[in-house]
């Protein structure tokens, strides 16, 4: 399983992975989900990765190609805005499923990928992409602050209870990884360590590239600080007056 | 969509359903989903059910028919254990999937159904079991404190964190309201009122049996008092130091 979240805030953006990999429980491996593409003054581009991983592993090899043959089109290095950019990524994914797709419906395997675009190119205001198995995608409205991908419920209400677009950065990070927490303490599929990036609007550059593992004193802090929090909240809430 | 809840603690028993039934979003209604058999002194089981409204309606049909029959081996009335009351929901799945699985495959409907029944039956322990689709159950052992239906995940790291089988049966109840509101808060198609069920260890009578809807104060109480709680330790709990 995977987890993958990036908010969308005013300030910039927060990108956030988990790095467990499995096919069966009997084969964990870790991966990086998380692909930044850079051109310093120009762009920062994040890609995170849920899925097959034969699949999205070949979208980032298509996406590599695309970018040595300096292709205008295809390479998230040259495209022009980051609505290219998610139809590059699209593009990448249909590619695979025409080469893969009829192969693993022969052997009863689902074509499951979903990816998360997000970033900036100068000139243009920071955007966000949530882009789906068949190449189609949505992008982020005023109104949306976050996309997730793969295993999305147990770390969404944290998300919807305590961030907005008004959201500072360290904000937002901080609320990710609290999501990550829930997540990773209610499915153990979902694992550290993780990826974090964070990305200042205007910058071109990324703010913190952190690799959040089981030695991360603030991520212990936080599973802790969260964990006692939560019951001293839940402990403060009258009971109820019921005679049960 | 539905979400139900079943807990066992030490002191008893907790059930909490929402009322909730939609066949796309433009067809939304309200179904109590908790049915409760009650023998003061003998007995007192709840059922919680979950998945398509035409077959758990049916399961309950045919479990009326069985104690009208007074059917020793099928009627919740007079089965001699908790076990084969699950047995007895499992074989209604079984005869409703008989008569109508072909029927919802050709219109490429899935058979599904979740159920949770839970009690206790005079001279034995309090039981808690989940029973699928299949017909086939578990059964909550001294490591298991709930078992939840329907839309689980949202509602599922609260539980995770507050409660264990030595938790009162007050605080379960109290937990699992707050479970509601956090799911409520990320899937409208959970939704009021909530049937509460609470059974205390060898009363064989309900203790409390409690229609919470919009005005209810307790609730509307938890629904401020968590969210507020949730923003204060969120803000308590340090920021990174990292240069964003």
């Amino acid at each position: 399983m995977t987890y993958c979240v990036g908010i969308l805030v005013d300030d910039g953006l927060v990108f956030v992975s988990d790095s467990r990999t499995n096919a069966g429980v009997d084969q964990v491996a870790t991966f990086r989900k998380t692909i930044t593409y850079h051109r310093p003054g120009d762009r920062a581009i994040v890609l995170l990765t849920s899925g097959n991983l034969s699949i999205t592993q070949s979208v980032e090899t298509l996406l590599r190609r695309a970018i040595e043959a300096e292709d205008e089109s295809r390479s998230l290095m040259q495209v022009r805005s980051l609505f290219d950019g998610a139809r590059a990524v699209g593009g990448a994914l249909r590619e695979i499923y025409d080469y893969d797709g009829k192969h693993l419906e022969a052997h009863s395997t689902d074509f499951n990928a979903g990816l998360i675009l997000g970033g900036q190119i100068k000139g243009q205001p920071p955007r966000l992409f949530q882009i789906y198995a068949a190449g189609n995608f949505i992008e982020a409205t005023p109104e949306t602050t976050f996309f997730q991908i793969g295993e999305t419920k147990y770390g969404k209400p944290v998300l919807d209870r305590l961030i907005g677009r008004d959201t500072s950065l360290t904000t937002a990070a901080k609320c990710a990884l609290v999501s990550f927490d829930s997540t990773m303490r209610s499915n153990v599929s979902v694992g550290l360590p993780l990826d974090l990036t964070c990305y200042r609007r205007d910058s071109y550059d990324f703010g913190v590239t952190e690799r959040i593992d089981a030695g991360s004193a603030y991520f212990n802090m936080i599973h802790n600080e969260w964990s006692a929090g939560l019951a001293r909240v839940f402990n403060q809430v009258p009971d109820p007056d019921w005679e049960i």
